[in-house]
């Protein structure tokens, strides 16, 4: 059952251990947030971090603290901090073709973008998906994702006739009646992003949503497995059993109305809520049967984190989604998708820039370190180390956590309500552990790529000094 | 009335003027759209660009044709290709504290962050805007400006009470009745972007809107100067007169639900429409009177194409606007805003990335360039002669060419029909010229700052050549 441990090679000049001068915030950051927050709003900053010190797993701040850093920027640093094999193709002008001017993508790009797009954005696709659009953000992921879902819907609802005057017309005021009952279902707890459309689908928490308009969609509740599985799982096939049936009960309520299912694959917003193989397969099963796109939004499981660079590989479904929503650790934004979820017409999901393409030359450079490094073995080896020591913290100190989980090193565990993990939190800061929470009492574990076991000892400690 | 006549540094080595080996796309930009076209939509791609061999105001395409470049990459090239100054910038280190990793800039932003927010952004910030937020796209900027627009209306409909339990609950499930009646109006020939939100206040196209679900927003209609003014003083006014009675009586027949109005200071997708400073002067005091914020939307107007960083400066305002979006030309995403308009509570208009510091470190770099080579200056002399230039085309070739318009270098002229248009595009684009559509059948010029009086010589040539 244990993967083979497989240990990356350590990057040279890595701190040995968090190491701490100050409280956090330190002065400096304190300093520094009373000046940006007369321009910006700075009070959700956890520190100013040294950009040029922090060097693979650790952070040094602008006090010279050294963090151990397990949240990565949201989920958003793939292979560390200043990673030499990213240094040095900025170095050596691997990136040069991108040093001149930002380009639009699809209007004159450069045929260094075509490369990318053929030998890195297709090489890992996910199995079944012809095509790649790329974005510059997972919201705008999400929105265009969702576009196409509704291009698909109308296309097939017209039967392949053009849209009469009228239709335009209606389009021109925002009155297109059909269209405008087009739905989304998503998940309660869901997070797929905060524009509009994005937001509609997003159903984390209130301050996300409160006084933004939203379009009428329907939500199912997501099943949220209760861990340690094999004491639940009686429990855990009846909420996904509730949740399918409430997905089709939806559908069945807006009969060819429902263009798209998205879902995560771990809720990494909602609480690092997880779900069986066998749910997303009959999650599949039931969306295709119904023809409505199945959008699988792994903005924040996609680059590795989960063990694989797609979470969605380990569930052996029964043909592939119809879409993959990325960003985060892919440094830019964008879907996947089956040939039949492409706009038949040109220009229909567009934008100015359709991207970066600097971001998506420094993925080409960490998709490499991630082969050339093993790093998804090493990831899903030392994520067995991770949760088996949430577990074991579990059992020792069951007054204070429970709940350990994860998939490769995309892990969690639970605290008794907001307050402790919140306190937790800051305490595990000020040790040198910098973690992020999700939900409403749950701290979660984005580490890079790079976190080996030796970092997975040194966060432990710090949590089970939090502990006692 | 002219401007006094500058002329920017020449780039060293920037070609004398466009040559071309092969017509427009050439065999090696075809076969590139070939192999692009199995994974992304290539159709729309004018021609694939030698990224390095680009200088100045012209583009060198994979064929070796070299292109005067008046388009800018749907006007989002500042200063140029491979501006000296950029370059210099990326090689001698500036750019280094961005190389390592993408930051989370509302997490753990690296101070050089604060320094360029309140060295570079705040000090090009419109007159009377106190706070910026950064983004990555214009659709973002926009999204993100409508959300705070409707949270500033909907904590004044609360009188600063604290929204109820049943308005969370119903937020939650997008079902916030007074909430979803908030409204956005936008103008007929608006573009705003095109994710949901953003897609809601768009008015362009049919095919930006069509199957897309929207909300139930008013439009108003954009008056639309006739060229040249003199000539069309009266129906310019009446024009103007009825677009803001259009606009007070959706005010009236919505009270307390219009959370903003959002204008472009020239239409830019819509066919380069232009209104003069009293519409936007009453529009400003009709707002301000019914506590509607206007958002002016600069995402193609800012950063120096009219002449100042600032198109709607030239206006002469009661009072600042409440809202000004940004991105194109500034290279990130982002909104000012006065002080009033900043969510009171963190994190409610808020993202992962919020931008991205390369760009913003560049856009660092390019505003030192306009200020330095004087490059407003320039672009308000060369827009007047380029304008002139127009206008003579317009009285030699009246059967072609009519409405020439520009402020700055932010300059159109129309073609009698959409086809006309779009063939002279092809053979514009085959003799050298690289220029954009907009709207029906305008052709619309977005040179970078650094189009000189030379360039004007010959891009007049080329559009006389095709008139003939």
């Amino acid at each position: 059952m244990n993967a083979p441990t497989h240990i990356p090679p350590p990057i040279p000049g890595e701190p040995e251990r968090a190491s701490m001068r100050t409280a956090i915030p330190g002065p400096a950051s304190e300093a520094l947030r009373a000046r940006h927050h007369r321009y910006q709003d700075a009070r959700p900053i956890h520190f100013y971090q040294d950009a040029r010190k922090s060097l693979g797993n650790y952070m040094v701040d602008v006090d010279g603290n050294v963090l151990l850093d397990v949240y990565g920027h949201i989920a958003a640093v793939p292979i560390g901090y200043n990673h030499p094999a990213l240094l040095a193709a900025w170095r050596d002008g691997r990136f040069d073709w991108c040093a001149g001017y930002r380009s639009a993508l699809g209007v004159a790009p450069a045929p260094e973008w075509v490369d990318l797009v053929e030998k890195t954005l297709m090489r890992v696709a996910p199995k079944g998906h012809t095509r790649v659009f790329t974005f510059t953000t997972g919201a705008e992921a999400v929105e265009n994702a969702l576009k196409a879902a509704f291009i698909r819907l109308a296309r097939r609802r017209r039967g392949g006739a053009q849209p009469s005057d009228g239709d335009l017309a209606a389009t021109m005021l925002n009155r297109q009646p059909g269209v405008n009952a087009f739905k989304v279902l998503s998940f309660d707890g869901g997070f797929h992003g905060r524009s509009m459309g994005a937001l509609s689908a997003t159903r984390s928490k209130p301050i996300h949503k409160l006084d933004i308009p939203a379009f009428d969609w329907p939500v199912a509740p997501f099943p949220a497995s209760h861990f340690p599985l094999a004491a639940h799982a009686e429990q855990n096939r009846a909420a996904e059993t509730r949740s399918l049936e409430a997905v089709e009960a939806a559908l069945d309520a807006h009969p060819d109305e429902v263009a798209a299912v998205i879902v995560e694959p771990i809720q990494g917003e909602g609480g690092d809520r997880h779900a069986s193989p066998a749910f997303f397969q009959a999650l599949r099963r039931l969306t295709a049967e119904r023809g409505v796109a199945l959008i699988i939004d792994e903005v924040q499981t996609c680059g590795g984190g989960t063990g694989a660079l797609w979470a969605h590989e380990a569930w052996d479904l029964p043909e592939p989604p119809d879409m993959v929503t990325f960003s985060k650790k892919m440094q830019l934004g964008g879907f996947y998708c089956r040939e039949e979820l492409a706009p038949i017409e040109p220009l229909r999901v567009f934008n100015t820039w359709l991207g970066d393409p600097l971001r998506g030359a420094q993925l080409e450079v960490i998709l490499e370190v991630i082969e050339r490094d093993r790093l998804l073995e090493n990831t899903r080896s030392t994520g067995e180390r991770l949760v088996a020591g949430l577990e074991d913290l579990c059992r020792r100190y069951p007054a204070v956590l429970s709940g350990a989980r994860g998939s490769g090193t995309f892990a969690a565990v639970d605290f008794p309500h907001a307050a402790r993990r919140d306190a937790a939190l800051t305490a595990l800061r000020n040790r040198g552990l910098e973690v992020g929470g999700s939900g409403e009492r749950t701290l979660r574990f984005r580490p890079a790529l790079i976190f080996a076991p030796r970092h997975v000892g040194e966060a432990l400690d710090h949590l089970e000094s939090v502990c006692k």
